[in-house]
C-alpha cells in the first residue's frame, strides 16, 4: 500500500508517492494557484495525477492522502480556518478534494507535517518527546509528545516563533531569529560597514544578502559578520532555552535552510548550554540538524493518520 | 477506597486522606526534617499515620499514596534525583517510604502535583491541554497533555521560569515575574521614593515588602506601586504569551498567592490580549485563576496514578 502526501507552499505546491517505510518513491511540483478555489483544488488533483503517473500507480494503489497546510487548520473537520498567503478562510479542504479524488483525506498544519517527518526519520530510535523548530520566513515548529502529533487547541500549538525573547519592541522570536532576520541583520551590518568582506558580497549579489554569502562572509573571518551572526545564535539560542525549560523534548530539530550550515549548530549547542540547565542532568535533550530537507513536509503528511 | 497525597514542601510537609473524587477528607502538616534521611522518612510516616487517625481509617484503606517534591524526580524510578533545598540527590524515596508503609507509592515533581490537582477541579469541563504556572519564590509549571500529566525527557518539563523572556542577563522568566520579583522591585521602588504610600506601608511592616502591601498601595492608587506593577504584569504576560504560542492549551491556570488578587488577572489577559493573536480565533485559551490553593499539590499526588 502506498500513501501520498501533499506540501502546499505559497508559491509551490509539493507532492509524493510514499512509502508505507516513509520513502518518497516519486514527487513533483506546481506553482500554487491563489485567489481561486477551484482552481487550487483542480491543481492539487492534476499534481496527484501527475505523481500517480510518476510511480506507476493507480489511484486505488493509495491508502491515504495527508495534506499540509500553512496557517491556521482545523485538523478535525479538515478546514484551513485561515491562511493569508494562500487567500483561503475557513475553507473545507477535506470535502473538496474528496469530491475530486476518490481516497480518505487528512488535513493539518504544514510545520506539523514537517515536524512528523523529522520525527518518522527517527523511528528506530524509539523517541518519545520531539520538537522540530523551522527557520524560514519565519520561526515555525511542530511537537510530538507520547509519539503522537500535539497540535493544541484549535490546532495552534507549535507556533514558537510567537515566543517572546526581548523586551524591545517587537520582541518575538521569529523578529529575531527566523532566516529573514539574520539576512536583514546582515545587510544592515553591511550598508553600515562599506570596507566589510559582507559587504563586497552583497555588493557582487546585487545589493541582497542570504544565507550563503553570510556563511562565506563568516568563513572568511569577516568582523561585521562575525557579530551579526553570534547576536543571531544568542537570539535563536534563547528561544531554544525556552523550549528547552517548557517542554523538555527528548530530541529538538532545527530546520530550514540555514540548520544545515556547519556553522550553526555547534555556537548553539554552546549558547544553551552555558545559559541553561541544558547539560547539567545525566539525561539530556540532543539538539540536532532536520534530516529531510524540502521533503520533511511531504513524508509527515503522507503519515499523518499514523500519528494522530 | 481511598488515597493519601503527599505535598512535601522546603519548610513543610502536608499530606491528606483524599476521596476518590478528589476531596481532601483530612489533613495535617509538619515541619520537614531536612538534612538527615533516616528521620525524613520517618516525618513522613508520622505524619501518614496522623491523617489515617484523623479520617479514622487503617493503612488497609488507602488504595495508593502519592508524593509530590521540589525539585528534579523520576517518577519511573521514584527517585529525588536532585532536591537542593531538601538536601536530597539520587534519593530512593519510593523505596523508602514502601519499607516504612505498605500501601504502594507513587512520587512525581510538587509544581506537577499542583497541576494535576487543579486539572481535577475542572474534570467537569472534558479539558484536554492543560497549563499551570504558579507563583511563588520562582515560577513552576505543570503540563497536562491529551488527558494526562506531561513530564518530559528526564521529568524535567514544565520549568516555566527558566524561558527567556528578555535580552538582559538573568532575562529568564522567574527573575522578573515570580512573587519574590513583585516584592523585589516594589522593595527597591520604595526606597527610591520615601513619600509614596508603598513606603509607608513597607515601614509600618518592618521595612519588608509582601503581596498583601503591594495590592493595598495598588488601591490607594500609589502611583509608584502602579508602575511597579504595570511592568510586573508585562513580564508576567511575556511569558503566559510564549506558553500560549508554544503549546496552545486550553486552559492556562495561574496559581500562588498573588493569582488569586482581583488586580491581576485583568490587566494580564488585557496585555497577552494585545500582544498575541490569543483572542483572534473563535476557539481561544482560556486564562484563569487556580482554585486550590495550598490543598492543589495534596489532591494530585494522591490522583497521581489516574493521570499519568
Amino acid at each position: 500500500m502506498y500513501y501520498i502526501g501533499i506540501d502546499v507552499g505559497g508559491t509551490t505546491v509539493k507532492a509524493g508517492v510514499v512509502s508505507e517505510t516513509g520513502h518518497i518513491i516519486y514527487k513533483a511540483a506546481n506553482p500554487t494557484v491563489i485567489g481561486d478555489e477551484v482552481s487550487f483544488i483542480n491543481g492539487i488533483a492534476d499534481l496527484i495525477e501527475v505523481i500517480l503517473k510518476g510511480a506507476n500507480l493507480q489511484i486505488s494503489d493509495i491508502q491515504r492522502i495527508g495534506v499540509g497546510c500553512p496557517g491556521g487548520v482545523d485538523a478535525e473537520e479538515g478546514v484551513v480556518v485561515c491562511a493569508g498567503n494562500l487567500g483561503l478562510k475557513n475553507f473545507p479542504l477535506r470535502t473538496k478534494l474528496e469530491k475530486a479524488i476518490s481516497a480518505p483525506i487528512l488535513v493539518n498544519n504544514d510545520a506539523n507535517c514537517a515536524a512528523l517527518g523529522e520525527y518518522h526519520a527517527l523511528r528506530d530510535r524509539d523517541i518519545s518527546s520531539f520538537v522540530m523548530v523551522t527557520l524560514g520566513t519565519g520561526v515555525g515548529g511542530g511537537i510530538i509528545i507520547n509519539k503522537k502529533l500535539y497540535t493544541g487547541y484549535a490546532g495552534l500549538a507549535g507556533e514558537f516563533g510567537g515566543m517572546i525573547i526581548s523586551q524591545e519592541e517587537k520582541g518575538n522570536w521569529e523578529h529575531f531569529a527566523s532566516a529573514s532576520a539574520l539576512v536583514s541583520a546582515a545587510e544592515k551590518a553591511a550598508y553600515e560597514n562599506h570596507k566589510s568582506v559582507l559587504f563586497s558580497l552583497i555588493q557582487q549579489n546585487g545589493g541582497k544578502a542570504n544565507g550563503e554569502i553570510i556563511f562565506q562572509a563568516l568563513r572568511c573571518n569577516d568582523k561585521v559578520t562575525e557579530t551579526v551572526f553570534r547576536d543571531y545564535i544568542r537570539y535563536l539560542g534563547d528561544g531554544i532555552i525556552s523550549i528547552l525549560y517548557s517542554l523538555r523534548p527528548q530530541v529538538i530539530a532545527i530546520g530550514g535552510g540555514l540548520s544545515q550550515a556547519e556553522e550553526l549548530l555547534e555556537p548553539l549547542k554552546k549558547h544553551v548550554a552555558e545559559n541553561s540547565n541544558w547539560l547539567k542532568r545525566k539525561k539530556h535533550t540532543q539538539i540536532c540538524k532536520a534530516v529531510l530537507g524540502n521533503d520533511a513536509g511531504i513524508v509527515g503528511a503522507a503519515l499523518l493518520k499514523d500519528y494522530t
